[in-house]
């Protein structure tokens, strides 16, 4: 099993903090050493980061806490290989271009002969179930509304159809994003806190290291950040309902 | 005009040598400050880094010139904006994926009125003419060719055939890669060394900085370099023609 990290903003922060925490997990406080990756948005493009090291040992890891990349869309990912072997093109998150815009993938969990049909545009690199199932996604979106992106209501009705098509075949806690929304899935475990006014001192599960947000951020600042476990000991974290597909945009979830 | 380097050798090799020296010419030797990227490929995997700043003052680019990351396919390229706004969706190079290989792009010029009918697959995110004429590239081969890729006969005729419909719109300097070989196209300016045994001590025109080669190398390494202007003061450059594509396997141009 992996691990998944998300943060979706109303204004681009960066995720120093939280990234620190989590890439901990990569080898040093966790067993997930075969490899991490993470994605930012900036407007329309991508900064896309993938080591087969363990985040606990890479320098781009390394560059990466010390960087304040600001972003309103990141997904990030430390690997436990279940399938496919340690290697590159096997890293999460994804990246595929639809509608002109890029869209980024990352999944925990393992699908059990999970093949589909990839008859479209939309091929994997590598040889994950994650991928097939990132491909699958790509093209039945693509299948479904053409060549126009739909609105998010109709695309989150095809989308929730989707991932329960997909986590038939075994466990699915899954984060997607366009650049302008942050969708996640949850099948066994997610769970997401909202920082906003007023904005509390965070204490890191992982490591001894606490941040005042109310000195780094401004009242109008609402962040939320999905993960697969707590990354602090004093917020209030929300578990996901398995089967749960939320979408985030600007920092809070959007009501069904 | 922007400026291209690319790499290509039988063995994994790093490129922290050409890249210390060409990173200069973004912003310090050169008035290319408009951002700038690189991608690695490792095995089927790429590893991509863009930025909208400069790359002689990109936190990334420092990161780059330190460590040594090895591959036998690099793209890279430094932008001065002709067309389309300071953006990291405008940075160069641009990765997509066809017949499930990565396949990374980028392109010195300016291609006047170039806007392809993008019926397919793939399409532009930012709004540049560089990732019209990579979409349009993308679009035709798969249109040629269906979802199997050719044999590398096959796609070098028609690569030639459809650069030089991109070219008949203006300067249209390009390398592709899909980690297998590079393409390199020449409208105006481009030239190539091979390095091999036995290695010589190669001195960087942008900076007080020499290398021997054969410290670092086995007698069976061979690296091209192909880049816009000479990298090096002591090695003998060779010209590509106008007009030209070369495919470089191995560390060497293949002959047509």
């Amino acid at each position: 099993m992996c691990q998944l990290l998300g943060m979706n903003c109303n204004v681009p922060t960066d995720i120093v903090f939280s990234f620190t925490g989590f890439a901990h997990r990569g080898g040093r406080t966790d067993t997930h050493h075969d490899g991490w990756g993470i994605a930012f948005f900036e407007g329309r493009g991508v900064r896309h980061f993938v080591d087969h090291q363990g985040a606990s040992a890479s320098p781009i890891a390394e560059l990466i806490k010390h960087y304040p990349i600001k972003s309103t869309n990141v997904i990030a990912h430390i690997r436990k290989a279940t399938q496919g072997q340690v290697a590159l093109e096997n890293c999460h998150p994804f990246v595929r271009e639809l509608w002109g815009r890029y869209w980024v993938f990352a999944h925990n969990g393992d699908l059990k002969d999970f093949f589909p049909d990839l008859n479209g545009a939309f091929h994997p690199v590598g040889n994950t179930d994650s991928e097939r199932a990132f491909c699958f996604l790509m093209q039945e979106l693509r299948a479904r509304f053409g060549d126009q992106a739909p609105d998010l209501p109709a695309l989150r009705v095809v989308l929730i159809e989707l991932v329960h098509q997909i986590a038939s075949y075994g466990t699915f806690n899954m984060m997607l994003s366009d650049g302008t929304a942050l969708f996640a899935h949850c099948s066994t475990k997610l769970c997401y806190v909202v920082r906003q006014y007023p904005f509390p001192t965070a204490c890191l599960s992982d490591e001894d290291l606490s941040v005042d947000f109310s000195e780094v951020t401004t009242p109008n600042d609402r962040v939320a950040v999905i993960v697969t476990e707590p990354l602090t000991t004093n917020e209030r974290w929300t578990d996901f309902q398995p089967g749960e597909l939320k979408v985030f945009i600007d920092g809070m979830p959007v009501p069904a």
